[in-house]
Parts: C-alpha cells; structure tokens; sequence
C-alpha cells in the first residue's frame, strides 16, 4: 500500500474487500471513541455485525481457535470505524461538508495500543493467536502505522457472551 | 449543572448528596492516582466505604446485578476521589493554602477512559449494565465533561473478593 | 540510589544483582513497546527466562503466592527491557553508536501505569500481593520515579499458561 497520499486507507479497505461499518452504538452510557490530544482512545469493541453477534461462548470449549480469530479481525474492523467516525465528525465540524469515516482514517499515524481479552475456557493458552486476528488486520489496513503494543489475555466472559472484545489507542496528525 | 465555573463540581456533588471519600490507601507499593502531561491515571479502585468492601463475591452467582451496579458506583466515586486529592495536592503545592478536593475536580477537562473488571460467574453476560454504575456516576457529578470510552469485562476474581473494579483515565486543564 | 546523573538505573541494577534481559520477541504481529509522545507503551508482559517460562498455571491452586510474586518481578523486569531497548534503539538512531538498554533506562521519568493480570483460582484473592512483585521491583530499580498507579486483576488464563502477565506505560525525558 502507499504510505502516504489521501484515501490510502479507504483504498486498502476496498483492496481488501472490507467495508467499514457503522460505528456501534454503545450499549450504555459512554462513546464509542474519545479524544484526548493526539490520541483517540476506544471502547472495547465485540464482534458485532450488523449489530448483532454471529458466535457465542467461550474459546477452547464452545468457539474454535479459528473461529475466534477471525471474530477478533472483526472486532479490529469495528474499533477502526468507531476511530474513522470519530475523526469523520471532527472534520465535519471543521467545515468543508461530510467526511468518509474511512477517508477520515489518513489521520492515524500510530495505533499505539491493543488490549485483547478472549473469553476463555480456562485449559486455552492461545490467546495471542487469537488476538493476532486484531494484530493482522491493523497491519493489514494501516501497513507499518498499524503496529502496535499489545497484551492478550483470557477472561471468564464478556458482555453478551462475545467471544473476544478489543480496544484500541491511536495517535493522529 | 452549571458547565462552567468554580465550585461546579462540589456543587453537582451536594446536590447528588455525593461525599467524595478520603481517596483509598493503596493496599501495596503504588500510589492512587500519577499525573503525566495533561493526563490523571488512577489505580484500579475498589467499592471500599470506610476502608471495608459491604459487598464481596461473584456478580452472576454471590452478589445480584442491581447491587453490583451499585458497587461499581461507588468505585467510580473512589476514582474520582483519587483524581481530586491529587488536584488538591497540586494545588497546595502551588500555594494559596488547602484546597477541598471535590473543588479541585472542576480541573477536570474530560474522562477519557474507563475500564470496569466484573468478577463474574461464567454464565453472567450483563458486564455493561453493572459497569454502566460507574458510567453514570461520572456523568452524574461531571456532566459531559464525565462522557468517555469504556471497556467492560468479566473476570474471574477481584482483589479481596471484590465485585468490581474500575480504573479511570482523565485529561485536566 | 542518587536520584540523577548518567548510567544511575545501570549501577542501581547491577547493585541489585539484576541484568537486563533482551527484549522478547513478540509472539505475534506486533511489538514489545511503542512511543507516542512523550510515552512509551509495553505488550503484555510475560515472566520469560531465557525464552521459557520458569512456572506455567493458575496463582492458588498450581502455583503458590510467593512463586507468583517472584514471576510478577521478572515480567516487570522484562517490561523495563522492552522499554531500553526502544529508548537504545532512539538514541543509536540519532548517532553516537550502539547505547546499551540499561544506560538508555536514565531517560526514564516516570512510571505512569501498571496492569497486572494473574492467573487466578477463583479463591484466590491476593492479587495485590502478586502484582507487588512487579511494584516493587520498579522502586527497586527507580527509585522515586517507579512508583506508579496500578490495577490487579484475577483473570481465568494466559497466553501459554503463564501466571502472570504485566503491562506498563511510562514517560520519558
């Protein structure tokens, strides 16, 4: 992918056939993104599409390695809309009419931070691969600004019975 | 709430018939709350009233939603007191003699983000609504300054067998 | 320990018996710290030694408090390895030759935050205990500005059995 120029993000989507969804809506009351200075902090994000969960449980026992991964690489593409909303909204408001949220995702310089928790039977140890599904798709969409630090760890659960939830910290321009 | 000008918090805090708490002793070699840059980060903080937890145990199973719900309220005033007897040592340290530290919180710029931990049974998936205490709790005494990102998550033991657990991170001015 | 001056957290480790390992590679697609700003984030950190994990299992049934503590110690350890080696990577980057981690550890200014997740028995309760070992030896090591805010965190497993995991963020000069 180009490493600068406008709309490389939203060309890398579309070359990997991605489609950035809506931002969800936050099940309580907070946002789904907050800036602080250069940082965009997230909420944790489930793997919803289309706001709903497609897999349940806990990984190990009810969900397979695979399948986590890939609900994790979804719950990356939803942290990346609640950010490129974020940042839609900022440049709405600086004028010059609406923003695509993908478009608005030239500005990350940086994701900084991940933090993967996977709900976990407690005999599964693989949570970096399964987080690496998150990892992979930051990469993938950002190339070198997607590599991050990163902790992975297995919970008891999660809201709603999700799989895996994510959070993220970017830096912008 | 008035959404500017001294003495707003202590106010919204009266009127919640909110007492900030003297902020918790660390139970370890750490300290409640450490300013870097513009930004406050507190300890995790416990739902301790006069130094004991009323409640202990799993959310799901030991301890019900609602009164969950009410422990992490309480957390979450723990944070803020934690914030506010730093701003208050700040300012001192500036001068002008002791400072309340319900009056320091009017420092508080926004709440950037939370992290509630739920000590939770397997089958409890409702780690929104109990973290949605503390969600609320910041909104309440903060207004739209208290507005933030948040991660919610079940895991399997807290520290002294406590329900919940929440963290907070703030941008003051 | 003098609180300032060149090679300061160098001498204060080998006075302490300490040698800073190499960075961990990480398991998967991202990297063991990144800076932003005036920061700098760690992954997840686990009790490696020599690139093996010395105890696997949960803290209260498989593996006792104290061995627990002593792994909390090492993971911080290998967090404050994965913070020099970024600073040397910096300083060798604007000249002046290859610049040893722990010498590149002075520019350390503060330790802001600590996470530590434990592997826990749901009985298990003394996750402060634990995630002392990683406090302290932070003190150990910088005296006046390793002392930092800190969440314990009992969670049911993680990434290769590991009983501990740590995570840090600190500013630096």
């Amino acid at each position: 992918m180009p490493d600068a120029g406008p709309g490389r993000v939203a060309a890398r989507l579309a070359e990997l056939g991605l489609t950035l969804p809506a931002a969800a809506a936050p099940l309580a009351a907070y946002v789904p993104a907050v800036r602080s200075g250069a940082h965009v902090w997230t909420s944790g994000q489930l793997p919803f599409v289309d706001g709903a969960l497609p897999v349940t449980g806990k990984v190990g026992t009810d969900v397979d390695q695979a399948t986590a991964t890939a609900q994790a690489r979804t719950a990356a593409l939803n942290a990346l809309a609640a950010v490129g909303a974020l940042l839609a909204a900022e440049a709405a408001a600086h004028g010059g009419g609406p923003v695509d949220p993908a478009a608005a995702l030239d500005r990350v310089r940086r994701v900084v931070k991940v933090v993967g928790f996977v709900a976990s039977d407690p005999a599964f140890t693989a949570q970096p691969a399964v987080v690496n599904g998150a990892s992979l798709l930051l990469h993938d969409v950002l190339g070198d600004a997607g590599v991050h630090a990163r902790s992975a760890v297995g919970v008891t659960v999660l809201p709603m019975d999700s799989p895996v939830e994510i959070e993220i910290v970017v830096e912008t321009d």
